[in-house]
């Protein structure tokens, strides 16, 4: 299982899921995704591909945007999190691939319209949240590595930290800006002093 | 002026407005965001309110986001800059009171769906995009009040400490968290530290 998979627990709880059919339902998911994109895409469409039932879908994801997410996820590219032995240039590579792959591919636009839909109906947001915890939990894990070889303080909150990198990468995605590389460095360099920075 | 007045700059430029026709046209959208929210928003319905032509909005605005962000800011109340001489303390009442304006009030959730029209349609992209840095512009200023007084480091740029702050109440609203005040303090605490910290 590669570091960057969400964890199942994310998954709606009840029946045991066939891992055959789980399969055939994301890859159809993503196949629609990509030929579609984000206005193509709907249970119905990925239920007919996967020659599944509706009714299994729902059973096994929230609603469109659970299932939309799960397969925008498993598009992406694994994002490398290097281990520089700096968290500051860690979590610049990691943010610049991040935001570099949002602008040159298609999934930019995928999670703008899912992010976008998470504003008006209650189980997208629902989804999205739970994908913003998941990707909070992911990038804490890089700085719970720095804090091993005590780059960060004792009393810093690892999540606190990668909660500030998320909401710098989603926003520049959602107001459509791509920072140049000094104005991304500066940014994480602020997170990465903010981390290390013991209590005054 | 208020200090959290936007900036004339960022509308279109062109013809030289009339006060009265502006006042007359923002009041008139003010009410129809306060009486009927953001679904009932139009440049049309404005216009029939405000008995200016449709052309006229248009020469001043560049189209319905725009105008909505202008409305929906005046009718923000002022979210008070304290100035307590401690950095993390005046960022943390700051976002603290911003969060619950969003939260109690139908603010949050025009806001809401203004960004999310900005996913889809360019014009409301770059109203958005305008409105970011205008208030980053804002929270710039009280960053640079804490470098005057000694309290930043001189080589922290105050419009990236502003970015990191918005980006993380925007992204609290996005997706649909309120965090508590513990976890606010920390996160402001985080950025405020960075601020300080001078290069390792």
């Amino acid at each position: 299982m590669s570091s960057s998979q969400r964890k199942p627990a994310r998954r709606s709880t009840g029946a045991r899921r066939s891992a055959e059919a789980e399969e055939a339902i994301l890859q159809a998911a993503g196949e629609i995704l990509q030929e579609a994109g984000y206005a193509g895409f709907s249970i119905e469409a990925v239920a007919r591909r996967a020659k599944a039932g509706k009714p299994t879908i729902y059973r096994w994801w929230r609603g469109k945007a659970d299932l939309l997410l799960d397969a925008y996820h498993r598009q992406k590219p694994e994002i490398p999190v290097p281990d520089t032995g700096n968290l500051e240039e860690d979590l610049t590579v990691f943010v610049g691939t991040l935001l570099e792959h949002w602008r040159t591919t298609p999934s930019g636009n995928i999670f703008r319209s899912v992010l976008a839909e998470a504003q008006n109906d209650e189980a997208a947001a629902e989804a999205v949240r739970d994908y913003a915890l998941d990707r909070r939990d992911h990038i804490a894990g890089i700085v719970k590595r720095a804090r091993d070889r005590g780059e960060v303080a004792s009393d810093t909150d690892p999540h606190a930290v990668a909660e500030l990198v998320i909401s710098f990468a989603w926003t520049q995605l959602i107001t459509h800006r791509w920072p140049g590389e000094a104005e991304l460095r500066a940014i994480l360099r602020l997170i990465a002093r903010g981390a290390k920075a013991e209590r005054a």
